[in-house]
């Protein structure tokens, strides 16, 4: 299965057409033929690599790839042909894509879905089986909506965004261009909003919307809950993992990335070209600026107006040296 | 879309009646009409807006709201008409609802659901499209079941619930009335059962169910358990956020409220009128009293008898600090 | 709705014959005829019950059960007949398991059902309404696929496995024998992979797959992301309990359980017959041995290479102590 890569591509490059595609530098063969990629370990004929993370430089001297992508202080390292680039990951991944088969989704709009009459549905979109799209909502050129998706009311979804399967958007969600969405992702469901009157929970109507900036991706089975008031925003290019709740009226800056299983409080502001690492929490009505990193498991307490890297929590220990 | 609240409202009320309705004091023209509502910052013409968070004080002198609702103490800082209340946010959770707009559920039976045929829906409920629901179950007066839900076998739906959309009942799960659950929640899923015999687990049959009170709210992604032998079990009024994971046989006390990410292990008992803040963890088979409180990414260890705030971890720090 | 277990049992079993076909010694009446299993505290007439966890020891002077299994150690405490068994849980579940009632699934397609052509799914397979099943994928013998169930393409549902109801299997992901997922969970979706470049975020083709291995079971809105280039894989008897993060190319090794809301980053190797506590977050790229145990909420930063337990956090204080 992890040969998938090589079984599905039919496509050869030679090396020297890759070094020159993405401004690479080379050493050895230019005429080597790429059919695939595959990790350090694993490669063999035809198949390209990378070395990215310095934890598997020792592979070098004996991986069977065909080529690898290094940086130049690691070229020498190399028993194999190289590719020489300033970062080796970026350069990987743009080489991978040549080499991806992904599904094909034809224009149209399954027999099998139910759209409301006062929706638009654009004629090049693609409208999968078991997808209800609600009242005035709207699917724009080229975007997907696989199977099992539910679109609520006054929606919208941009030019070329893909919801992969089974994701929900409730209500007043609005996607820029190109955003990707995996499946069992909620988006605009009521926030946790709740006022405590004679004993009783309140509910405080949930009226605000959730707007996605262009090239967002959203991870499966994450959460954005739609604003109080105001929306929910999350800028472009913020990429969230999976398993992530962001709570009402939260705004996420550009280029913002965030892992699998963090929590953001309402009304929380994150920066630009912020790092929240995995299962961190950050509390609600606090601010991070620009260019923040938080460590995995990290609590965010209070607003950071300082870029950098901040951590919560003591070091792990074995449970018989701590009774010691 | 944050104007969505305006732009859909057809409802003007002036201040003399809303201070009526709801026994609140008023400050200003009796006369001005409302016709939404807004934050403080953002409120123009008509919108009415309040202050219940007292970090957002300074924005009463510069707000263009028509007018404002207040505590008594902060009247005097208000540059706007005023309505008075002892607690703001409750007061604006009663009149935000006036200028709610709700999807409107026609009563029936979507013909793209699949319904057993031992399955009884009051002719008053609306089942959308993709929904199924199993033998023995019953869906009672005005509920309604949005696209894609599956109910399974000997479920209750009580008078007036809600399953917005994508909701999973599993088997055996009772909900009273008017309980609201979110997208993407499943409830009455086997629960993690597992006995170790002879070097490979062994299945834990799950015989109970999930019995839910009224008035409950559960979140979207949120998942609940079927006992292993008696019910798992939240009283009335309970309200849980986004991804919440309550294992088999816990017991939740009546107008407890658990912020998103909480993981509550099996048959830990929490009392009523707790608040559990966003991704604490309660370990199994531990009982929390009446009115606890715990923060944000705390770990409950062992039972608490005492009412009263508790936490655990420590203070993010910047790494750089940390080391030097 | 506790009683559910009695409600449905039709089946009545001797002592006797209890003991004889698990096992087990027998002390009182071997004619007693057990119709159904129940908790210590709620069991009653022709109800068995059981004894595992000594803080409930107390229960067996008072409990109203038709018998209980116990160890040796407790008998002489019990008031009521017994079997006695080296491990009471695990033979309470063997026993449970004869009262339980599982839904049938007759074998076939359901007219509501999506298959593609280049499908293929068993002749006993069960497909649900409003499944869809995307190329090249297989269902095979006595599969269970239950409603609202979105299959990719590239995908096999090895023989005996049960997706109880929407489940999503993105694109390559093989199940082997026995595997039960229940609902929400996401398996195959693209692995978090990105790389900076130029000031935007790249993606990283996500081009390997997700391995199940024999009699897995992979709990309510897990997500189990495809391998970058190899896949990620559990090997077989794996239990991951729901709201479980598992990264791209991850590893955990057999008969290792995870409790809910685990979150495991990348290419992180989990030995065998590990078992990782609830919220319990593992970073990228370590690798913990066999036999290891990881108590809630610890977060594990670096490898480990001896078995034993390990924690991370600080005790739980209630705050005014904290302060003064």
């Amino acid at each position: 299965m992890g040969d998938a890569a090589t079984g599905h591509a039919r496509k050869k490059l030679a090396l020297a057409e890759l070094a020159q595609c993405f401004g690479l530098g080379l050493r050895g063969d230019p005429s080597i033929l790429i059919h695939g990629v595959a990790t350090l370990a694993s490669a063999s004929d035809g198949q390209l690599a990378f070395l990215a993370n310095p934890k598997y430089r020792g592979q070098l001297a004996t991986s069977t790839a065909a080529a690898v992508i290094v940086r130049n202080e690691d070229a020498d390292a190399a028993t194999t042909p190289v590719l020489i680039a300033q970062d080796p990951y970026a350069a990987f991944a743009k080489i991978a894509a040549l080499f991806e088969t992904r599904e094909t989704h034809p224009a149209g709009i399954h027999p099998g879905a139910v759209v409301a009459a006062e929706a638009v549905v654009d004629p090049s979109a693609h409208i999968g089986p078991f997808v209800s799209i609600g009242a005035r909502s709207r699917v724009e050129a080229g975007a997907v909506i696989g199977p099992g998706c539910v679109i609520g009311e006054d929606c919208v979804i941009g030019d070329g965004c893909e919801l992969v399967a089974r994701v929900t958007l409730v209500t007043r969600v609005r996607l820029g261009r190109n955003v990707r969405i995996h499946p069992g992702a909620v988006l605009g469901a009521a926030g946790f909003g709740l006022a405590m009157d004679a004993g009783r929970w309140l509910n405080v109507p949930q009226l605000g919307g959730v707007v996605v900036g262009d090239d967002c991706e959203i991870g499966a089975n994450t959460t954005i809950d739609r604003g109080a008031l105001d929306d929910t925003v999350l800028e472009e290019d913020v990429r969230l993992d999976n398993q992530i709740q962001i709570g009402h009226n939260v705004r996420i800056g550009a280029h913002t990335a965030l892992a699998g299983c963090v929590a953001v409080a309402g009304s929380a502001r994150i920066g630009r070209y912020c790092l929240i690492g995995g299962a961190a929490g950050i509390v609600g009505h606090i601010e991070l600026c620009d260019k923040v990193t938080v460590t995995a498991m990290t609590l965010v307490t209070h607003s950071i107006r300082e870029p950098g890297e901040y951590s919560s929590g003591t070091p792990m220990m074995e449970n018989r040296k701590e009774n010691s």
